[in-house]
């Protein structure tokens, strides 16, 4: 499949309803995915294609902040996983009792087992001290970051890509280990590869950690705690 | 449409390429909106939908620290426009010359035309002390917020209806107009509404703002700073 041209917008505009059922197929299946990855290398073409559609993410000031480090090497791959390993320790002796048994039975990284790590950075100084509308909530700029590692978990699923966040690292020892200068910010360090298959709940939904909140609580009306 | 049931998986788990083609369009034709904004309201299942896909962003620990807002009162928006003066007042004074010309043509936001003003906020302290995979990294909340509102972002393009993102608010100010508590903090303030047409392009890349940055020099390999 040809990607379609980024700037091209069809005449009326409008999504067919199944080009709408695809996006939000796309939304509901995609899962944060620590296992079932598949060894099949991921060819430059479909990593473009994923990584293209993180960059057309929206960015405040169109400062477009981000870099994306493909991680191929075992060797770092070996090292941010003994990064893992030491924060994942501190992190367990949080829980107690189930909890704890619980916490240490969940998988919560692929980083060995998935052909490319990808580390998606902020540089906090691009475009200049002025970025248009940053100058009010400064961490936009990692809001943007997010935004484009939502594009890009997307457009991944649409490929039968998996991707898993690993959060539960010390950014400032991964900053070492991947030579990220001092005002670039490690936003994410996301696991991925193809999978034999996508689980139909979030890990943690299966697993009994916690439950799926009713959207209704979520949803308030015009001020606060107000659900009428 | 109906919208699929969340928790369904198609058999194979793969997209066909008109499934795929169609996730690649809603990414590359989202647009942060400003103007176009028609007057038609959103019905209500059209709005629960968008929230709904925002609601099925993955988020650390499963946490699912997000709220929504929805603002129609037209008193509200006033109020929230008066802030954006504010802010936008100080924000244009940083530029000097042409610069600042081109700013102060600029049309940053969309308050009062589009029916509906969004309020995406995060619950810091929702999940308890100790959210599974945020001890390390303690704004993955505020990550997962943002990776709900770049799903709402793509449902609301696939329904044709247009998000702008307002950033130029001091969002202490705009907590005391919505009544929200301390340990909730804005993520977001977003208007939404039918538009007539999507632009072709980013607003500030048309503009001459700033120019889009080639995807290539963006991507590293292996280390920070290694294209090849």
């Amino acid at each position: 499949m040809a990607v379609p041209k980024p700037t091209r917008v069809r005449s009326n505009g409008k999504f067919s309803d199944k080009e709408r059922a695809a996006v939000y197929r796309a939304i509901f299946e995609r899962r944060d995915v620590r296992e079932h990855f598949v060894s099949d290398p991921i060819p430059d073409e479909v990593l473009e294609k994923i990584l293209r559609a993180a960059h057309h993410a929206g960015s405040v000031g169109f400062m477009q902040p981000w870099n994306f480090i493909v991680v191929r090497e075992p060797s770092t791959k070996r090292a941010v996983k003994a990064l893992f390993h030491k924060a994942n320790g501190k992190a367990a002796a949080k829980y107690k009792g189930e909890k704890a048994t619980l916490y240490r039975r969940l998988k919560l990284e692929g980083i060995e087992e998935a052909p490319i790590s990808l580390c998606v950075t902020c540089n906090r100084q691009r475009g200049g001290r002025h970025v248009l509308g940053r100058s009010t909530v400064r961490d936009t700029d990692l809001y943007s970051t997010c935004c484009a590692i939502q594009n890009l978990w997307l457009a991944a699923r649409a490929e039968g890509v998996g991707v898993g966040w690993v959060s539960i690292l010390d950014h400032e020892a991964l900053k070492r280990v991947l030579g990220i200068p001092r005002p670039v910010k490690v936003v994410a360090y996301l696991c991925l590869g193809y999978v034999s298959e996508f689980s139909p709940h979030p890990d943690l939904e299966r697993a009994g950690w916690r439950a799926r909140l009713p959207l209704e609580q979520l949803v308030y009306r015009e001020r606060w705690g107000r659900n009428k």
